[in-house]
Parts: C-alpha cells; structure tokens; sequence
C-alpha cells in the first residue's frame, strides 16, 4: 500500500446520522482512543471493562453540565466497521446536543472526520477493498431497487473476488516470466506460454464482460434516459404529469420515510426512467415539437426508450406511420401510445389495431391505462437484466481501469503472437497488473484514494 | 389511568433518525413481537437467543433478496425506553433501504408508529411521567443552551418530583376529610385542620413560583424578544447583519453538524435573542421609524430587551436625551448603543462618556466592539437564571394547569376560613389534585395525550 492514508493512529469523530430533527442522532468515534475518549465524559459503567457488541446506558456530561442521557454502543477493534476501536453514542436528535457532544469529543483528544474517513480506515484495514468501499456511497445514495442491488452485490464482493483471483494468477505468470529473464542464456521456460495464453484470453473474457455491463450499469444508477415525443398538443405533458404524479403518490404512502422526489424520474418496477427535457414539457403548452424537427431528433438519439404519443382526435394514420417509419430507422426502441382513447372515434381505434397491434391505447388526462403503459415498459427495457444478481459495473472510475485493462492485456496476447522479448512481455502484464489492481485498490495513490473519499459523506 | 391508549399489545415500527443522506439510518421496532418479527428477515445468530442491551451483525432478507447488512441492537422488555421489548436496526443511510425494511417489518405484521408514540409507550408502562415525556420532545427541539438546560432538567424529573410528593400529601387529607363525611353525626376530625392549612400553603409557594416562572420559561423556549430601535439611518439593519452573519461564522466551524439557522435569531452565550420586526429591518433602507412613532412604541412594549441605536455623526445631545428619556418611561430594560464610533468627533464621545457612562461605543459597519455589546446585553438578561438548575416551567399546558391549581389551593384555604362543611372542601381539595394531576399525566384523557403526542415527530 503506497499510501500516507496509512497513519491512522488518530482518533476521529461525526455525525453519522443526518442532519435535521428526528427522535435519535448517532455520533460516531474510531480509532485506538474512541473507547478511552467516550469513558471520560460518560457517566454509567466503566465503558473499558465492557465487552465488545455492547450497548449501555449513561449521561455525558462536559464538566457537571448534563449535556444528554444517551445510549452508548461499544464495538471493540478488530470487530468493528474500521476494524479499530469504535463507539457509537445514540443521543436525542436535536442538532443543539450533537453539536456540544462533538465539541467536547474534540476537546478531548478527538479529530472531526473528513469525509468517507470512516470507510477510508476501512479499507485502509483490509474490512474490504476498494471497489467495495465505493459501493457503500453508491448504496446510500441508492434510489431504486435496480441501483440498490447493483451497489449492494458490489459491496458484498460483486466483481472484486473474480478480479482478485485472476490475478493472483496473472501475478504468478509475471513473476515466472521475470524469473526467466535471469536465466537468458540458458532458454529455460518457467511459464508456459500456452497457459499464460489461456489464463489472458479468460480475463479478457472477464473483462470485456464488465465492460459491457457499463452501459447497463450507467441506466440502472442514472435512470433510463426517456423521451416523450410526438405533435404539439398529442397530451405529452399531461401524460408526463399523470405519471409523475401517481409516482408520488406511491413514494409517499408510509409518512415519514418518503423518499426525496426527483422532478423528472419515475420509478416504474424498481427501474428509474428519466425523462429527457422535462423542463419543455411541463410548461403548459407542449414545446417540443412533432418528430422532424432537429432538436428533439438529437435528443431522441441519447434516449434509451421513446414514447411516441399521438392524439387519436385529431391525427391520420399517413403521418402516423411516417413517424413511426422514422423511429424505426433510428434504432432507439420506442413504445407506440396512442392518446385520447376516451374520445377516439372506434373506427379509427380497430384501424390502428389492425396496422400496428402493438399500439397502447391510454387517456393521459383520465388516467386510464397507464399500469398497461408501465407493464410495456418495463418488457422493452427487459427488466430481467436488471433484477439478476449478475455484477454490473457503475462506477465510471472501473470502467476506465477495465478499458486500460483489456488494451494492456490484448498487448501481451500480440506480444505472445509476436513472439517479443521476455522483457517486453513482462512490462505488459505488469501494466494489466497495474490497471485491475486499481480497480480493487490494490495500487492507489494518495491523490485517488483522496478523490474516492472526498465524494462521500462526513461520518461515513 | 382512563386511557385506551393503554393497548400497547401491538409492535410498531418506524425510522428514529432524521430523514435524508446519511452515513446510517436507524429503523426502530418496539412491542412485544419486536424481537421475533426482526429475527424472521434477519440472516445471522438467533435474534431470540441473545442478550438485552447486545449487537448483532447481519443481512436483512426479503425473500432471497437481501436488503441490507445492518447491525440489530436487542433491548428486551422492561430495560428498555418503552419498557417493551425494542430492537433498533442500524442501516446504510439509504431512504430506498429505510422504505424497503419498513414496508418489510409491516408486511410481517408491525405497525407504522404514529407520531409520539415510542414516547406514549414509555409514558403508559411508567417510564417517566407527562410532564418528563413532554420534555422529551422539547430537548429534541432545544437549540440553545438555555432552552437545553431547561428541557434535560424536567425530563430528568424537573418539577415531577416535588409536584407528586405534595400531591400525595394532599391526597392523604382528601381521603380523611371524605372519611369524616361518613361520620358526620359524630363530629370526628381525623385530618387537623391546621395541618392541611399548612400543607395547602406550601403547596401553593411551590405553585406560585413555578407559575413565575413561566415568563423566563418561555423566554428560554421562544428567546429573548428583543429590538432594535433608532431614527432611519443610525445603523439598525446593519447592527443586526452584522450580529447575524457573525452568528452564522460560529454556528458552521464543525462542518456536517451546523444547526438549522434560523434569520432573526442570535444566539448570545446559549440564549436565544429574538429579533422583533427582522423583516423591515433587514430591507435596504431602515424602515422602522424614531422612536415616537406609535407602532414601534406597540413593538417595544413586547420586547424584553431595547437596543436603543443612535449615530454619532448625525444627531445631538438632545434629541438622544429625550429618547432616552422615553425609553426609561417605558420600564423595558434597554442598552444605549453609539454607533459609527470610527468616524465620530471626538469631543462629542467625551461628552457622551460624561453625561451617559454606561454608552457602548460600536461600529456597526466595520464589525468593531461588538463582543463588548454581546457582554453587556448578556449582563442585562441576567444570564444566571437561565443556566441555574431551577426548575422552570416552559409549557403552557403546564401553565394552565397551575393556574387552575392555585385557584383551586385558594378556594381550600377560602373554605378553611369560612369553615365550609366537609363535603364543599373535600371538592376544592379533588379540584386541586386533578388539576396537579393533569401536569405529571396521573390523569389524563385520550384527547389530552392524543394532542399531546401528536406534536411528536415520528420515531420518537
């Protein structure tokens, strides 16, 4: 570990809850003085003559000043988060308490947290590896049951376990291969080429197979970029608002755990659809306009999913199918609805039924239909690929290690071609060496390891 | 107790900490099944097998998918805050995670909790008694030394204890003087007349001074109502910017623990001062007129505290006299504040030190002498009272019933005059022990409790 991160001879103090009024807030200690720090000030048992997993009852006080009545829970190291020393300390949750609670921590001997230091020290003690701390930040800020299965099989391993152990094994064939390299002149081959071959080709497998699972990660950690397209006044906005608002509906049916609403992302079975230019849309007139024109032409191109909606009042089916011809060439899988179903003339209903069966007939405005609509999304966007426990990649941060990795490791296949130089050879698994062991933090830099931590936050 | 909140067979659940993005967020679960309906979704020891007061790690299940890793902290049934069997799951901070074991617990048959109701709890099993429990919800809310202190001091027992002795004593002579009733041909007197008349006097002694206390009481809960008054131009709106924006400086020194910042409230050595009229204070221009004008002299007799400002550069010896004059008139403690002192004459600040002493000399604008005009503010509010352990009455239900007890202590002593028969004192005497009994909860009524716990937030 090439890291001053290592000193962690400190004890370091937060908030560990968040800020605001609720019942109870937990202020967090870590660190070789946590328990000794915490005894000082708590009135109750002789905190360092208990067992570790404990929980007990007690005042803190800052000289004879009650500060609180709190309940004080004692991990002892290396049985803890950190694997150090670690004290929580349950106070009632008023932000007045926490702040003379964490003062008085300080003016013991205590240091405030930066943030992400508690699953820095973490990973710093081998709890887990890089990757996997990264995911707890993905895991709190996880807002779907997509992008919380994604953080959470990564936090419990996900890829990390397979990438370790390839490349133990590439390790080994770099070490064989360096060994011949004092043995030039006497043509000796530790290593078997052909072995070494196959071992590259099967991380190369591995790696490509993570690379693809970017793109899959990326939608289930942002949302499926969306796009509701058709004419002016087809009722876009109005279906945008029927969902959003049956969207908060849901969210808020259990008070006091609602769920931060985001303006323009609906969570429809577990996947999080974010619609693209909702600004335009929620205005009162429609402002996109109609399919052809090149602003929305571009955005439907970033779009993952289209809604093509069309007014069954006032449309004919002539411009119906030149849109829908459109949409077809350009590739992006698009959902055919058809509004205003409770005016539609039947005529012209059983007329599309006919020439395009797979239309969604809906009335945006009376809500009707729109659990059909939500169903026919959700088997566009193949939801199974989101619900498997298969490891997908999110962090954007893997991706760019992966890509180097598999440039590097398709070096030394042409190098093994070519049959180069045992030097040559060497340098280029010890450059895929380089790049998987970023991934999972086996090389880092102070510079990495501090832009990591710095996204998380204080009293994680 | 005549309550049918008394049903406490159920468990009930719900998030303890505050919502949003935190490190950790704790679910609680309190009622006779906490422990169980917790053991059926949790993946690690045997919840039931375990010790109160112990922690255990594991995986929280829904099916065979995991929700979360969680530790699970045991409290079984009575050593707990509800007196109930309690477990508190401690989770990535996540409100996906928070909502998913929620709506889990629910599904195995827990309750949401209703505001309070955690607190209601410990209140019904014996815990504490009302008034403690109402303290409860003012300490989460404390944002001041002074309002902390008074809300830990009655959670703590606070007036409880005295209030219950008393009441017991007097309970003692209700039940004599009814058992006399039943004797009345005989002309028996089994409670001394004298010794009730003395017991009914220093009940109405701790009374009367709990009743006075009420106005520091809510001063401590609400701030110290306080103005700033001058003519247009003396610096008011700048004085009060500068006391804020300083404010703000020490109330964010710990990041990730500032407290919610209220615009017209500074806190001066742990109280509260409230500002009187911030809004036409903080526009452009002072708006608040001279002293004289009817609607600041309205403001000023609601304020308990005057900073009465005028500018050094722009008025005369006279017109401050007569304003000062006034202000005495008004009986409103008030601090005569000279500002501009950088750019005054300084034969006019002799002249000044001369005639008035006890001037402050501030600048408003260029932030000087202000820690000077923080101490003497200090000083005028008397900061000894607010950091006594003195029981202070801070809840106007708690007021209320004091009122009606010394009204009704002295009806007792009005009958003790005036030899009313037995049975019209022993009404007096009951009117005066429900009225005492309302304070501490030893009577109540599902309204009283039902509005008293509704103020609660969720989780407590």
């Amino acid at each position: 570990m090439d890291s001053s991160f290592g000193a962690t001879s400190d004890t370091i103090v937060a908030l560990a809850t968040p800020q605001g009024v609720g019942a109870i807030a937990v202020v967090r200690l870590s660190g070789p003085l946590a328990i000794s720090l915490a005894n000082a000030v708590f009135h109750g048992k002789d905190l360092e003559k208990q067992k570790s997993h404990t929980i007990h009852f007690g005042t803190i006080r800052d000289g004879d000043q009650v500060i609180d009545e709190v309940l004080v829970s004692l991990f002892l190291a290396p049985t803890s988060f950190t694997k150090e020393n670690v004290v929580e300390i349950s106070t009632h949750g008023s932000s007045y308490i926490v702040n003379r609670l964490i003062k008085l921590m300080i003016r013991q001997g205590a240091r405030p947290a930066k943030p992400g230091e508690f699953t820095l020290r973490a990973f710093l003690n081998g709890q887990f590896d890089l990757a996997q701390a990264e995911a707890v930040a993905d895991l709190i800020h996880s807002d779907s049951e997509a992008s919380h299965q994604a953080a959470l099989h990564q936090m419990r391993g996900g890829f990390s376990g397979e990438i370790k152990l390839l490349r133990e094994q590439l390790i080994h064939f770099a070490s064989m291969i360096e060994l011949e390299l004092d043995f030039t002149e006497e043509d000796v081959e530790f290593a078997s080429r052909q072995d070494l071959r196959l071992l590259v080709e099967k991380l190369l497998r591995v790696v490509e197979q993570l690379i693809s699972s970017f793109d899959l990660g990326n939608v289930i950690k942002n949302g499926v970029p969306t796009v509701i397209a058709g004419k002016p006044n087809a009722g876009k906005s109005t279906l945008l608002n029927a969902l959003l608002n049956e969207e908060k509906a849901i969210v808020s049916d259990i008070a006091g755990t609602t769920r931060d609403f985001i303006e323009d992302e609906i969570n429809i079975g577990g996947v999080i659809f974010r619609f693209i230019d909702t600004a335009g849309l929620r205005e009162t007139t429609d402002t996109i306009e109609a399919i052809g024109v090149s602003r929305t032409q571009e955005k439907m191109k970033s779009a993952s999913l289209i809604l093509y909606l069309f007014d069954l009042g006032d449309t004919d089916m002539l411009e119906i199918n030149r849109d829908i011809n459109k949409l077809e060439n350009q590739g992006v899988p698009f959902l055919k609805v058809a509004n205003k179903v409770d005016k539609a003339n039947p005529q012209f209903i059983s007329e599309l039924k006919n020439s395009h069966p797979d239309t969604i007939f809906i009335s945006a405005g009376k809500k009707q239909h729109l659990d059909e609509l939500r169903n026919r999304i959700l088997e566009l966007v193949n939801l199974d690929k989101f619900r498997t426990g298969n490891t997908v990649v999110t962090n954007i941060r893997h991706y760019d290690s992966l890509v180097r990795t598999r440039q590097s490791l398709l070096d030394v296949l042409e190098g093994l071609d070519n049959e180069v130089t045992n030097d040559f050879l060497a340098m280029d698994i010890r450059r895929s060496l380089h790049y998987l062991g970023e991934i999972t933090g086996e090389i880092t830099t102070d510079d990495l390891l501090a832009n990591i931590f710095s996204k998380f936050c204080i009293g994680k």
